[in-house]
């Protein structure tokens, strides 16, 4: 066992921080064995103390819902609503990735600027093509990163280089299942229909019956958009909602799914999804970005829907999931204003969403309760730190004004990761 | 006539941006004399050149909205709407500023930071107390950059620490005034009462005719927040609307004038506004942590209104007015998403508001067209740029996710800005 000694930061429940001045995290085989205020605390021997001094640990940050395939257009080109924006730069920056070598190069980069800020874990859109997909994934196992890598599957409505019959699309899945789904594996494939716009019945049916057959996890896009609200009314008349026509083809909850946005989400669909556990990912910055609107996520936790943040480049600008945090706060309150029995997020409720509530997706992530995988932050402040702070303080000024340059050292699984090399 | 060569970008209007690629800008006597694509192409002899390659020029950041004496605070504190905010954080924080050594320390931090994420010129708010606000003007002076520094004045609903008699306030004032009008300075003192409820009709009365008596700018805060609003009729009932409150004192541009946040200006308040020439300082940022709202700003521009952006410190969090650029964008969308007549801001739109337009408070800021002060912002975007980029998508980049790492050089009125020094 490995003892971590700290200003040790972490949520048990989303109402309070768990802090612990100058304590220790042990560690073992990955796994956090206890926290404790001494070092003597602990049944196990330690082999070694790694003393942070003043420096904070904090779980790491985990991203929800990112397109690896847009980092490209990340900080560019916010002009337009979502429907004409994919037409305009996505659909075509994504066809891109028809070349390994383009994929590699930015890839590489996406994955080395994940890690910069702190993202030790991601729920990642790569595109339609096969073997740029395998880069990604290959890519983030040589990081030593944790991923669910999506390839996107689309038959209509996208540009004819992006579709790719449903056969076709079921067979590429299969053979990155085969390769790639070992039960330990920090890097894992994940059902990725696009959208109900871009993907035919028969494509959301033989995802569905992909992820049942695998066990798989589901991952796309609901209820982000007034106007592609409406288009997939027209497409699945049937369905009483957008997450309804999901659940139809097997896609909403039947294994573990997460939903992207939920902006518009209320009524029989926010009901659905408490009672399937799907989760939100929730991404402040793309919904203001695309024009969508503010997602309201204290309606989310009061009915009992899990949440966690997502950066969404390239509808999102900003890769970190510290400033998601920020984000999310501020639309809550957009939302307490015009409605004061829905209070905002506090800094502990946002906290908890990006740590503990997020990485339940990923299986026991995103504390350092006994048990959980150690992914964590060394936070080096002492920049921010210019007068006496206390130890909540300075985690705040962190999430509000700190950036990569304060973060010393991250782990994954209790291994510390390196910066990632980038591809020329 | 010095050349400065680099990629010019600037707003005359803002509907589009001007962009000369490898141009150049001629400086004399700190001011700019035109902007060409070649260097023989001005009528005066150039002394020199200093070319700056491959990187970005652009005017300086103007930040029209920022309490000084609040920097401690920046990034804490996030939990009140404005009235309880101010009353548990702000004005003990504020009373502190009566010891001039903590003030020093404080203020030459937060100069720092300024210069730090290129903002060259500041209207700030200091404290009520006199020998503080002359350390934060000194300091201003000493670091080379612009501002106009307000004492504050309160007499009344604030803690008594903070409490002045209008005849000492204004005795206060007029020694500011004295010392720092120099016509050419780049330093001024502005009339600042907080806003109504903090002033007495006695202070009001004293702070406009002082404005009066030496043509000095005003600013305030007007129609922030929902409560404050409600309280301001109650104080000023013969008042037609709060901005009339302030007229009626000769506070609401009888002198150039700059009131922070309008939340919810409209109807005979917004067209007093257009009439008397008074500039909104819009400060998004902070207006959504402090649950205000989300202020109008395309129907500022409809109505010819005068914008600025401000960070307003530390209701706001983020001293990078690039950072408010993007956020005024994401505001405007959320009101553009509710009326679809009122189209959001473009990046010209908010780069010019940012620059020319708030720059207007300053004399001929915030442009590079002939006679305009040359404040200017060198940008290294390098790290940024890892694909081809057209120079216009390398400047919307650098805004939404450059920093200060990527500010290679600093300009106030053609002198280049070292790093100001800190007080320890």
């Amino acid at each position: 066992m490995k003892l971590y000694k700290a200003n040790i930061i972490f949520t048990r429940e989303k109402d309070q921080f768990e802090v612990i001045p100058h304590g220790y995290v042990g560690v073992e085989d990955g796994r956090v064995v206890a926290v404790a205020n001494h070092a003597d605390a602990f049944d196990k021997e330690a082999e070694e103390i790694i003393d942070y001094g003043d420096c904070l640990l904090i779980p790491a940050m985990n991203d929800m819902h990112v397109h690896a395939s847009q980092y490209r257009n990340q900080g560019i080109s916010m002009d337009l609503e979502l429907l004409p924006w994919l037409n305009q730069y996505t659909f075509p920056e994504e066809a891109r990735y028809s070349d390994p070598h383009y994929a590699r190069r930015m890839y590489s980069r996406f994955v080395r600027d994940l890690w910069r800020y702190g993202t030790m874990r991601a729920v990642a859109f790569a595109t339609t093509h096969l073997e740029s997909t395998r880069v990604l994934m290959e890519l983030f196992r040589e990081a030593g990163l944790g991923a669910f890598v999506g390839k996107v599957d689309m038959d209509r409505n996208a540009i004819d280089a992006l579709h790719e019959p449903a056969d076709e699309a079921i067979a590429n899945n299969e053979a990155l299942i085969n390769e790639w789904n070992a039960p330990d594996g920090l890097v894992k494939p994940i059902i990725t229909p696009r959208f109900i716009p871009s993907c035919s019945p028969a494509m959301l049916r033989a995802c569905g019956e992909l992820a049942r057959k695998y066990h798989m996890p589901v991952q796309s896009h609901l209820s982000e958009n007034a106007g592609e609200i409406v288009w997939v009314r027209e497409l699945e008349p049937q369905s009483h909602n957008y997450g309804d026509a999901y659940d139809r083809y097997g896609l909403f909850g039947q294994t573990p799914t997460i939903m992207a946005h939920c902006v518009y989400t209320a009524g029989d669909e926010l009901e659905l999804m408490a009672r399937r556990g799907v989760m939100v990912a929730h991404c402040p910055t793309s919904n203001l970005n695309v024009s969508s609107c503010m997602a309201p996520v204290r309606t989310f936790l009061d009915h009992g829907v899990k949440v966690g943040l997502g950066s969404d480049i390239s509808g999102g600008h900003d890769l970190s999931i510290l400033r998601m945090m920020v984000y999310a706060i501020q639309v809550s309150k957009m939302c307490y204003v015009r409605d004061k029995s829905k209070h905002f997020l506090t800094l502990s409720e946002a906290f908890w969403i990006a740590t503990k509530s997020a990485g339940s997706f990923f299986g026991r992530v995103g504390s350092f309760e006994p048990g959980y995988e150690f992914d964590a932050l060394v936070i080096d402040d002492r920049a921010l730190n210019h007068d006496n702070y206390s130890l909540l303080q300075r985690l705040e000024r962190f999430i509000y004004l700190g950036d990569d340059r304060h973060i010393a050292v991250r782990y994954c699984r209790g291994r510390e990761i390196p910066e990632p090399s980038v591809v020329k």
